[in-house]
């Protein structure tokens, strides 16, 4: 075999991109070490979560490098800013996906105890679905995760949460950097959970309102859109996807084990949604809200005190550096004004998955303790 | 919700990035148009398949732009070379993920009967199963393809191919470039290919194989971490994967209806995996394999007249532009003179999933059409 090497490299080596330095380095004390080889670049920075942005230092061999303080455990997102050119991490496979603007994302390991961590425990499976929607007008996909030892037969039907992502994420981004899947295996593991299956649909209910990037958001338009958008997809989600679900898998069809939950856009999507749809979804959640109408009484008719005998729970939350905090914060008080049960948590962080995980672990160990 | 675009701005805007260009533009002729906003770059170059790299050019306002040629209907990987680093296409959400160069995706819409145009026929599911692999030492993954209307009490039990990804590519890059579950949903709609479940393992069976990038290939231990990865890779889907699948999926445990195949360096992992074990595998595919060892007699040692009577199909074939070209006419020439009946295929094409997609159709068409 001593000539793989070369056979290869006449294949597949792309001279232009050499690069095959080891980025990111985590170190032991949590600080990480970006390395980027860029010899023509003028002004190299990183664009790291939690940390303040700045400019990487450059070696003789064209090499651009930093180091941070020493960062707790989590997962972060990153990409570098190359003479103002985002540019992902060529030494790192792990990304965080997004329709505008792909990044990179790099995991400062935490004791086993975290629940986004990934331990030796039984995993569940996840699905993915394709079909024509005729609502939508296109194509799509929608993702199914069963819980470990999923059975097919299993008497009573297991709860079912739809969980819906934020605005120009994807239907994977809950599992590819949420770990909505390693968080349910966890919880379910230690007890602390329910098995149940989380269904995450593409939340887009037209094209428009992800064509243009988010230059678009400043458009006069874009207000209808938006709203177009998330009628379309509620008729998607409760005429097409849900019926899918039930019929491919062991479900209840009980309003009682049914739940609904999103973060920013899909916060937004869980409300309008779920409580205006009282007889299909018990439990609603919304973490981080974003795009939320003031006007609640418009958005939400039917929410008053009647709503607390039909909802087991309503439950919101925010980040405390998250921009949209105060929108929240409003509907958090509209509620109380209207008597409508609810729990409402602040929350330390901004608009991030560094937030949604953790809530979404404190969402799903309440979700469907009542049931059987 | 009049507040709704200036709430998602302060949320999300990455003023950094401002870029809300429409990009990839495909004509109705099957020319592109390519945009890129770098006002700071000195030279900005298009890489993309079935086009010569060729320089970009600036507007005033900074946007760097190229039209092609026509580009008969299919599939081609690009990406932006700024300055000499590699950069994404802002205006375009469908990547190609690769473990050492993440790059985009363009597709020039063809005829319905290609069969990777997405059709409106019924679909099957992609099934992603996790598992802590005791022989590799890692937590992993791996895709299950069902088809359409898959029914788990099927009789008889479904035929199965094993479909093994190239080097730096992982175990999504079947799906996600090559389109292998369009491909099937297509022929199975059209009673070309039998219904079957096609799984797509992570081929590494160690960690340092693709530690390093593409400059590890020319290091001089490389050799023997490749050759470990193969063997540790064998031994994790022979005795993990496989049962894991024929525990959870109605297939056949009968040799005659399982089947191995794959591309470049899962060509050479079908070929050592498959021709070694004809006790578990009576088909055989192999396109464009990457990394075979010159010394065929050493590899495959029971190689002979005998395997005609072992095996339904050694199907081989590389792309004509392939550099491997030399090497699988070799193995060509090498199994004629040992007597084994194999079909050879010259494809008009490169090292590249334009050739794999159609080789694709090719093989799975041709299999397990003897069994009932």
């Amino acid at each position: 075999m001593k000539h793989l090497a070369v056979l290869f490299l006449v294949a597949f080596a792309t001279p232009a991109f050499p690069q095959s330095l080891v980025s990111p380095e985590v170190h032991a004390d949590g600080r990480v070490t970006f390395h980027l080889q860029a010899p023509n670049a003028k002004d190299v920075v990183l664009r790291c979560e939690g940390v303040r942005p700045a400019s990487m230092q450059k070696d003789d061999k064209g090499v651009w490098s930093i180091t941070t303080e020493p960062l707790a455990p989590d997962i972060y997102v990153y990409s570098f800013a190359v003479d103002g050119i985002r540019v992902l991490d060529p030494g790192n496979p792990v990304l965080k996906y997004n329709l505008f603007s792909t990044e990179n994302q790099v995991h400062v390991p935490g004791p086993a105890t975290l629940p986004w961590e990934i331990n030796e425990v039984p995993h569940g499976v996840i699905h993915r679905h394709f079909y024509k929607s005729a609502i939508v007008g296109d194509e799509r996909t929608f993702l199914v995760y069963t819980p470990p030892g999923y059975d097919p037969a299993a008497h009573p039907p297991y709860p079912v949460l739809y969980l819906l992502h934020g605005y120009s994420d994807a239907e994977d981004t809950w599992t590819t950097v949420g770990r909505a899947n390693v968080i349910l295996d966890n919880l379910i593991a230690r007890g602390l959970a329910k098995p149940m299956l989380v269904v995450m649909p593409l939340g887009y209910g037209n094209a428009q309102v992800i064509a243009g990037g988010w230059a678009r958001l400043r458009t006069p338009e874009f207000q209808s859109i938006y709203e177009d958008s998330h009628a379309r997809f509620r008729d998607a989600l409760l005429n097409e996807v849900i019926p899918q679900v039930e019929k491919a898998y062991c479900v209840s069809t009980d309003r009682a084990a049914r739940a609904i939950a999103g973060l920013s856009m899909g916060g937004t999507q869980s409300l309008y949604i779920g409580l205006n749809a009282p007889e299909r979804f018990a439990w609603v959640g919304a973490f981080g809200s974003g795009g939320l109408d003031a006007d609640f009484a418009k958005t939400y008719p039917g929410v008053g005190e009647a709503t607390n005998a039909q909802l087991r729970l309503l439950w919101l939350a925010c980040g405390e550096q998250d921009s949209l905090l105060a929108i929240n914060q409003k509907l958090d008080a509209w509620l109380k004004e209207k008597g409508v049960r609810h729990t409402w948590t602040q929350f330390p962080g901004a608009h991030s998955f560094r937030t949604w995980r953790p809530l979404l672990v404190q969402f799903t160990s309440l979700l469907f303790q009542d049931t059987p």
